[in-house]
């Protein structure tokens, strides 16, 4: 079928070559020019503005929006009076599930169906394929399944789940259709959540094996420090890079975020080219405020939230008040880091 | 080759069955006469003594200890007199690794080797065979490669990592040789407080969808409980079977763990036979005293384990307190369940 | 001077109390006329509506809201109709800082003044004086001092900062202007949320305590759970009471909660009349969300929100998920407790 | 009654002033020879060596020693061959409990008493008085109750909890005999986890006041940054010292700690001398290890561990590992910190 791709970074110049393969016909549209003339060179119908996108559908039209959360309230409202009645807008990009039940509400006064789409698979989904929460009402779902089981894996992705015959579903395919409106991103949200947890469990793994040999560095003992009770037990020098692989195959930890951990020890076992400085995007956040109003406890998933802060500095009041307090009742002097200049 | 497993349950008695479909000799002994005897029918020599397992061997001979870390002292002290220097014993249980520092020495000391082994798979590793962490001398390991081979997976169970070519590494066919005594079961402790992250990143993401319909709940409003802002936000009924299928293909979260959660919610979408009292039993603990002891921050480990405290009630006074300071600078009345017994 | 109090609750008609000993005259009203009636048999003049109320203060007028956060709203939309420019509307409950922030603005286009006040010291506050924190503009709060004045505990109510010295400051007198709308209770929320951390400290502490004396019990060694590896350094039985009652005295943990606690725990060692189901009301949460949104760690605050979760049960769904991936890879069975029920 | 001070640093020093201002009478001795002679000059009897401190007491004798941790093996290997049956000597510094269980045991085959003291008080300890926490069997103490007396604030220090009457207790005094050999300790170092909570607690909420402002400044817009959704909600210019003095009246969240905290920003309000590198010094961990061994979740306590950590870049290699893994799946690169050096 045909359909519009706005946005032609990273992840959409991705999802139209996948859709393409399928044999789905595209018009491509970004404000970048560039990114659309590679587009087009691949075959894509290029659009140079939101009328031109609008112009190269048949109705009803079918727009997919794949631009950074900030920008699609924007966008939506560039594209908003070019349409008309039955036409639908697609936000696929990582929307807060809280404005697509804000934003549904009036374009479905005017007629026009709206549907969130969370999507998983990263740089990897053109090939192998992307994993996609959907969210809004079941005819415009409906319609767009074509679209959906093209951009998905497929069932053949992985081995059926015990218990699961027949004809496999669209969740086995790759693709569920959630709930209503938000009910995508609502899904996705959650699905990033659980996606820093998991990392975090890694990387503090990898960092207690990391420092396993600290028994064998010299400490002078003073009262400031806790002195190691016994540095006979730690005196590993453990390789990351052969820790990570030797999981990968049989073990309870193997997954896809270990499999790149592996690939990254293997490029490069120091990871020297990293600062350690963690980026959040806002899912993770999400997250942690829809567990707060649910009520429910969520420590390691706030505690890979709070680990990304920290690692970008942002405990840094705290931990001075607390270096003022153990000098207030104890008369502590900070041990201080040569390297960030010594008072 | 020829070895001896010492512990036959479910563990042992899957690791007897791959061993000798690699064509390894297998002897087999548990105080359980009943376990015994079924390895026989399988084709193992049994064993009815520790004296009969050191019998049966050719020195110099290899004894695999596969039983629950509180035995496996005792069942070193049983097989120690009837050892020869050259022989060698492999803990492969879920021993604490400073139980192998201090157990190699002595043991060393008379000429015996000792090799500690990381073991994970669980009941699947029959088939999936085993990913195996090892520690102890070089000498003891190389005369158990054959034997490390045949349990491991082998390389073909997962696709290369880009960069490793040639001749595929131990870590790459499923076990590693880690270090010195105490490594392997050190990795693995490290290996299983990740499990325990990972476990509750997917637990806790399940909860948030599992409560998405708070704001369809009537609540009444009164001083002493948060008010939901804004309930139209949590409308949703979500399928939580649908969503870990849905996540297996093409998501950055699956992994071994989703694809047996998916299996349980399909087979019991309520988990209805559980009641959510979740053990623990002991790596989870180790790799907590061993970030401390190193000073590594692991708060998503370490939530993942009071979670499971929490879970068998363990929670108890601290939450008595809470609510007797609340009464006291605020007069509140704790909310009483009434299933607990109303006062 | 003369002022209104809506709501007269626990702490409504104790602030009612406090005020009039300063020799202000307070106007009191509340949905419940036995409230209203017993402030009357008290002194101040009873009103049976907001009308009543209005009548009754010579402008500018100032009222003062006591009503619990869901209230908040139709309270004001009750008396924004009955009032005039120049009039002072006070929040002194523990509203979101957000609504105040909302309701500022219409009301300022109105002239009606409003300002928020987060108030600290429960029951306590009538003869402690109430901590307050106040946002809004500069105007209202300097005609408001003489009320903030009379509520606050004074200077005398503890040792002054060593470095302040002459006509103490407005902070060292028990209340701060903190800022423009909604600054009061933003800092209150943040109050709070470290409120919930201390009790959360102490309740955690005083739980290790309790079970010190686990290497007393007897337990089954099993695969299952985790061994005890040192019994003889938890054989003590630590009497609650004493412990929180020595260190109100020249200890660096003293404080008003741990004199709290130890006052209940004197009053019964077994705080046997608690279910340890914890409320939260609000602000605990709140400040989880303003962490979030500002990129500060707050793993302290969040545990003791989580923590108080847990104890109502509401991490039910993410422990059945763990048991049944437990059973999952290692075929391990729930150790059921007998109280919950076998199956 | 006669007593020798070991260890003449912070502690021990002003613990020989309170005691000599009570007309104990002390023996004072440390390696330094400068802090013996200081102590000779305020009344002391000065001692060189231990032979000097023993031959100068009477017995039985009484030797408390106050040196760090790691150094208390030694010195009571030092005095103990000098010692005589009868004598007792006390550990009231910071060891870990389990060393007092393995020390009394070997010292009271030969006669010697132990007794461990837990002391909190810090730097105020002279003039408010030490808590006390004392371990050891009962004849020990009730000969050192004349010293405990000495050394603890006395019932005056505090309001008597209700429902405490008649002669007050030694926990209202300020010293608390809680156990047996180590129970001292074990108490302190619980005290010191609380502490480290308690801590954390004032301090995260105190960031969160700090960066109340954020919403006031420009943020670029791009995918890798989490967007603040109500900028509007963040316009605060919070005074830290005006709200911990405006906290320190009234309040539930008074406390010594606050006090301490008001005090350190009236004197610097940016707390410019501090870099924020938080030291622990051994209770902290050992409280989480009991914790874990007891299986008693303690969220708060173990956050406000790893927040010390943090504070001291302890979590490098997991943040490396995760700005590898994000690089991996979704190519993101890090935001560099250019003050960290740009790649």
């Amino acid at each position: 079928m045909q359909i519009a791709m706005v946005g032609l970074g990273r992840m959409g110049a991705n999802m139209v070559r996948r859709l393409q393969l399928a044999g789905h016909e595209c018009v491509a549209y970004d404000v970048n020019k560039a990114a659309v003339e590679t587009m087009e060179k691949e075959g894509a119908r290029g659009a140079r503005t939101p009328k031109e996108v609008v112009d190269a559908l048949k109705a009803p039209r079918h727009i997919w929006l794949m631009v950074p959360a900030a920008f699609v309230a924007d966008t939506i409202a560039a594209f908003e009076p070019l349409l008309s009645p039955g036409d639908t807008l697609i936000d696929g990009g990582n929307s807060w599930y809280r404005d697509d039940v804000d934003r549904a509400a009036p374009l479905a006064a005017k007629g026009i169906n709206y549907v969130d789409v969370g999507t998983s698979g990263g740089v990897f989904g053109l090939e192998r394929g992307y994993c996609l929460m959907v969210g809004g009402p079941d005819e415009s779902v409906k319609e767009l399944a074509p679209i959906f089981d093209a951009l998905a894996p497929g069932v053949e992705a992985a081995a059926r789940t015990p218990g699961r015959t027949g004809k496999p579903t669209t969740e086995e395919r790759g693709w569920l259709h959630c709930g209503p409106s938000g009910a995508g991103h609502f899904v996705k949200m959650v699905h990033n959540g659980i996606e820093y947890g998991l990392m975090a469990a890694y990387a503090e793994g990898l960092n207690v094996l990391a420092k396993a040999n600290i028994g064998s560095e010299s400490r002078a003992q003073d009262a400031e420090t806790a002195p190691l009770t016994h540095p006979e037990y730690y005196r590993y020098d453990i390789d990351l890079a052969a820790v990570t692989e030797v999981w990968r195959r049989g073990s309870v930890v193997s997954s896809w975020l270990l499999d790149l951990t592996a690939q990254a020890l293997q490029a490069d076992p120091e990871l020297a080219e990293y600062q350690g400085r963690v980026s959040d995007s806002g899912e993770g956040r999400w997250t942690i405020h829809a567990a707060v109003d649910e009520g429910v406890p969520v420590p390691t998933l706030a505690a890979s939230l709070w680990d990304r802060f920290y690692s970008r500095d942002r405990g840094d009041v705290a931990h001075k008040v607390l270096s003022a307090m153990r000098a207030g009742f104890g008369g502590h002097s900070e041990v201080h880091d040569k390297a960030k200049g010594e008072k």
